[in-house]
């Protein structure tokens, strides 16, 4: 394959591309400059080498040394201020940026997405064996499974109940009914049922 | 104006109807054989005598002859087996049908709309006497404010939860947090923060 | 059916209305006051007997009376400074909206349809007999061929460009290529090729 | 700027990508492994020396070495079988995948945009000056403006056919009308205007 088909079959490969935006990526990246490429090339490469993941939440995140050793975990999980009693499980990196700008305060833990309904190996789709792990130690008062509003997300909540069940910490679900903007009319009714369920 | 441009213009007044829909519903007629358009005529000519304003929750509905008496509210309210202790106010008619669906089996009150934010003359725009008034009848346990999840949503639901507050009626409000089908990822900081604060 | 459900029924047959905005207008006709929904029931009542099909283009239009006499050919077919050498075919009434727009002085002909391709009876979805029998009418010096460019509209167009063929007139068809405000990245490679054609 | 949002701000500069998908292409690259991500770095560091911009079209493509000798003109440039008495002109390289399957089989050029309306400098937003060298070329029959059919499109063609005029060669534009697919309903007036004015 020639460069700039080669190029754009990678790009391709990104969330969400299809061939026609990735070739426009590749005709964007040819009237650049060398210098311009050379930075983005660079970018990529060493991406590896300055990040690391979170050896507490999993989320990825970019490694600054602190005098003569690297850090091992992410700055929300080395932050004293948190509230390190409050773990808010979550399903990917993603998800956080919008949980922080919510005003959470506590910790996270980032699951690596939801188990599919008729999985006979949850274990592969999910890090339970790290969470299981990660509630045994001490500090911890309540998780809270920030999981989608989905079937898949419900399936994977309610096994983690029932493996966090003994653990004897507090296990919480985000709270489900109208969201923010939405109308009654235009609601569905399984959001409705969850309101009504879920009024205060 | 000719008859075709009229039907049209009257067409046009419909909600989410514009000039090109509005002609499309006139060709349509036109193709439609005269025993056809009489029946629509017929069925919007009658429709007012054919329904009533329920006195009781204030939709409306059609109205049915019961021996020699006219019913004067709809069959939910007179429906005995509906638990008549919940009031569960909503906007508008159309909110009923999504409400049924999620199983509730209480009765209703149509508010009529929300309060604007900046305005001085409430009562214009909601059945506000009307629900105080409906308030003192003896037998209701709980009231629940089922308004929109929007800027005058809860506008109108701190109104009414203040004029409400002397009735000795429990006085609810729709839970509030990720829709059914919704996922963290894609969810506003609002609704996080609503589905955290409604955590369970 | 109660008068409510089946007013909805019957908005629903309308072109591009689904259930829910079916009942929406209900609910509009319901807000609405006796006198409004009796106009708009003798608007779709009188339609009827208000209109006429032009007996030339086949059109629906407004009737008038002239003197004693009622008018059986539109405005557009009665207008002497029409150039009545030129006769637009297309599909539907709302074609002709676009085509008086865009400075078109001829006549129209509607042709009520387009032929499905695996049709044996093509004279069943157009009126073909009647475009027949007004080419024969003395005065015309082109028909332009005024169909969709879809494969339903070029079959139609080969058929009626076969019938036509020994009438004597000048047969034509739009242009084809690029349609106003689109760009040569995004035309499917048919339209380029069309265009490529037509090229001037 | 840590290197996770460093590498997001250089996405976020890609056409049609805002800062969520930017994030989206970091975590993505965050779970391959160090060798895809070296693949890709290689791939867009080594694109400026892989390609080079024809000198005769002025399209990018991937150098390749015939004997001792580099390539400078591109696959299309070179292929003897193609018409090279006709020259297409189209605005930017992604025009020529279109063109090629629309059938095409002469030559291209590339212009390098269109120039706006109330622009002073024409010369600085395409390439004039080296079609104007270009149609001065022995072999040219026929030089076809490809503009987009907008009011750029249509001043930047209207410019070039005045510079070309002298030039002796066959200048057209390509057919504008309707696109393949579209419905004279839905087509505006202009298209209407035009197909009407190509019609054939």
């Amino acid at each position: 394959m020639n460069p700039i088909d080669k190029l754009a079959a990678l790009f391709e490969k990104f969330p969400g591309i299809g061939p026609r935006q990735a070739g426009r990526f590749v005709q964007y990246l040819l009237k650049q400059n060398q210098s311009y490429r050379t930075a983005l090339a660079d970018s990529i490469k060493k991406l590896g080498a300055e990040t690391a993941q979170c050896r507490q939440c999993f989320r990825w995140f970019a490694v600054e040394h602190q005098g003569s050793s690297l850090m091992n975990v992410c700055r929300i999980c080395a932050d004293a201020r948190r509230d390190a009693s409050m773990l808010f499980v979550v399903e990917k990196d993603a998800d956080i940026e919008n949980a922080e700008q919510s005003g959470y305060k506590g910790l996270y833990f980032i699951l690596g997405g939801t188990i599919p309904l008729a999985s006979e190996e949850p274990q592969k789709f999910i890090r339970m064996a790290e969470l299981l792990s990660r509630s045994k130690k001490s500090g911890l008062a309540e998780i809270i499974l920030g999981l989608s509003a989905t079937a898949e997300g419900d399936h994977t909540r309610l096994m983690l109940q029932e493996k966090l069940r003994d653990s004897g910490i507090k296990i919480s679900s985000l709270g489900r009914g109208l969201s923010t903007g939405s109308e009654l009319e235009y609601a569905d009714p399984d959001t409705i049922k969850q309101a009504l369920g879920n009024r205060h």
